[in-house]
């Protein structure tokens, strides 16, 4: 069962992340689809994995399990917060089995309204691989809007690729709502 | 169960906060109606909590356990305090299902007492958001005053919002008794 | 020689503070008249004074020597800088012989503009001994407004004595300018 | 059961190296067929594999099990990594119960590919005994060239040995694909 | 008197940054012209710019040290280098007194044939505060594309302000050379 | 003035490197000529030199200085040493003011003998780059077989480059001598 509800929205909570996740984690971080997704290039170990829950617990950054009820379907989190300009980085992943569902969009403007209305950040922002046509679609479904191409910046499955940036502002956000 | 009886009023006891209590700890500190409420902005998980009960306990703060019975229902307890000049901040919160049962207040003034009466201190203050107009009147009861408005001091739900000061001082609460 | 200046105003600089300067600050923060407007009840040898400045390195806060010429007359910072929203206490102090010259003021009002114009915050607090009239005269002129008073929270030369609290928001300032 | 697949190839999978491993993996580098085909001279009590795992866990080089469905039949890894030159240096064992089985190439070919596309590696290198024709087999199937012999550099059941050398470049590998 | 030369160019040498150049540079990055032009919001004492200097020997980035014969003006390097995709950015500051004689353009064409010919990078990227028109102009100068605005990230005199993202690929350096 | 003569050749000595001698040793390090040669692809200030100085002087590498009288004129030492097996890696630079002076022969010569008569080594290996055929000479004066070739093994002024990879059996040199 995953930890304590943080964040609540209609159809997900985002809970806090737990020792007993880090077998979801560690098993969804190691698959491939999963890994491309995130240009994490490496095999993590149960260890690794702990060791990373230990350094993210003492870090400034959020991490949130994506939960449909109490099933865990994903995480996501802020990372590179940079309070003195306001502004930090949006990243998430959803399981294989759960694509398609809209986990990652409701996961998203749960995250992002929370980012605005309760740690006065004036922007996020976040990165989408070229090839990686659902991300981006929920980047652009949450109001992001693309602010550049980082050309051939990562190098996956043989190819260097281009990574589109993105970002929105805490205004435009509230001009949305 | 939760632990020794510190200090027993009417109606609730102030127990000491056990490693048995970290779970209904961290679910109410995660709970979104409580971290509102304490302006506490991030997730808390289990790991993290633990962490915040062993500098606790090596602090020199005061935690209770608010309880009915030998039922949790909430904490309180001191912080800041400057033994020199003579005052320290009272914080508290209740469990969302309890609200309205007048927990908060008869823990406060059996804290209250315990601070004036056993600690030799002569203030004690605590801070409230402007549209916690329950923790305003929990602090009114116990015979605080409004010292000053923080203005725009809070930024919770996408506003800068004001914080209510109140202090207390050990010849009112004694002329009061 | 004072270190290098990070901000400069028609009368005054603002400079790194260096270990060269811990015998100056030294001297200061033990003169009854300095330590007495600080509420900094504890004598600080050297050693002390060295410790500090070590901790001050390490840490988050700001601290300035305010200078005339190449010549130190004081010290001025922030502390307990809250960048999630967005706040930070304003603290200084002028050394007696160059007391009356107005430089508090002149460091008060570079600090204010530095804070709101480079460091994204929306509020600047600070607070002085109601025997203080000149440091409430100093925060006035900055354009502080006064938030309340902290009844009897110090205690200093045989009385309770009040604070005064002070408040100045980024977007009053903004319009004063 | 082991760790979760990291990379998936039609009759193996490299999945991470997990504690659950160490009775396997430290059972057969101690296997006298095991070790001289490594040149790992010294025995490996279960505190000394132990101490490997957790340093490979921190270093930079790479380590997976080669697993027939979850059974794990030799393990297989990254060394040497030189990124800024692009190089790395393939190693890998199979039980002596699945010697003949075809594991290692099969291995060898799945981290080869995930070492030139997924890690911007130039150059794989490679060394066997020359009384190693299984290992040599297993390089040259898998496109290794090789590109000399380093004489006697090895001491191995009473005699030097010579050291096959062989090295595999991204673009001989792609043009073979 | 600077150390070595590590790259020699036409004008100037990058030479390694010793002990001795702190002064220099920690007088720069206090100036209020150099900080704002790299957001550098704090000031830095000598002590913190000498922690600096230690962390930087020990780290993976690279720092140089601008010089005209053997004159120190500025200062370049590369950080953030992410050698498994091959990409790294560039920083640089100029001392106000030598602006305009061109010495930042010659440092940062030396140090991108050095990152590109000697550390077999992909790419280099920059970023320039939409106010800093000069260190645009080097940038597009030494060949950078502009590949997308940062809007509204950095928050410098009072305003939000956007950041110019560049990048140059090695393949374009070489077809430009 | 550099340390006592470990090994006494006809030309030159091999002495201990000592503290005094850092500076020349930085300065060579950094010279684009030596730092090439060497495949050392990062700046080195004076604090990363001594930092290499310490953790040489703990490990089982030798590193020698090459003097002409008591002029030191370039570096020569052992690595990779292994025991067991018997064999480790010589390698060596010259200031580029004494190239051509035939003092990497002598010193290897030196080197070598040491390594084989009194360290019951079996074999020497070394290393040099295509370009380098001064290396590569002065290794088959010293009696060096060329054990095969190491294609594109590293990235030097924009291209891979191939590495000749020498070895001397200890036979073989005493059958020469």
């Amino acid at each position: 069962m995953p930890g304590p509800t943080f964040l609540e929205g209609d159809r997900i909570t985002l809970r806090t992340v737990e020792e007993e996740d880090l077998d979801f984690l560690q098993r969804d971080v190691n698959d491939p689809d999963v890994w491309r997704s995130l240009g994490a290039v490496s095999p993590v170990n149960a260890e690794q994995e702990r060791e990373w829950f230990e350094e993210r617990s003492e870090g400034d950054g959020i991490s949130l399990l994506i939960c449909d009820d109490e099933e865990p379907v994903g995480s996501i989190g802020l990372s590179g917060i940079n309070e003195t300009w306001g502004h930090a980085e949006v990243g998430y992943w959803v399981t294989p089995d759960a694509w398609g569902e809209g986990y990652a969009t409701a996961a998203t403007e749960l995250l992002v309204g929370y980012a605005f209305d309760q740690r006065r950040l004036n922007k996020l922002v976040a990165n989408a691989f070229d090839f990686n046509a659902g991300s981006r679609r929920v980047l652009e479904k949450a109001g992001f809007a693309e602010e550049g191409v980082r050309r051939e910046e990562a190098f996956i499955d043989g190819e260097f690729v281009d990574i589109h940036r993105y970002g929105l502002l805490a205004r435009e956000w509230r001009a949305d709502d």
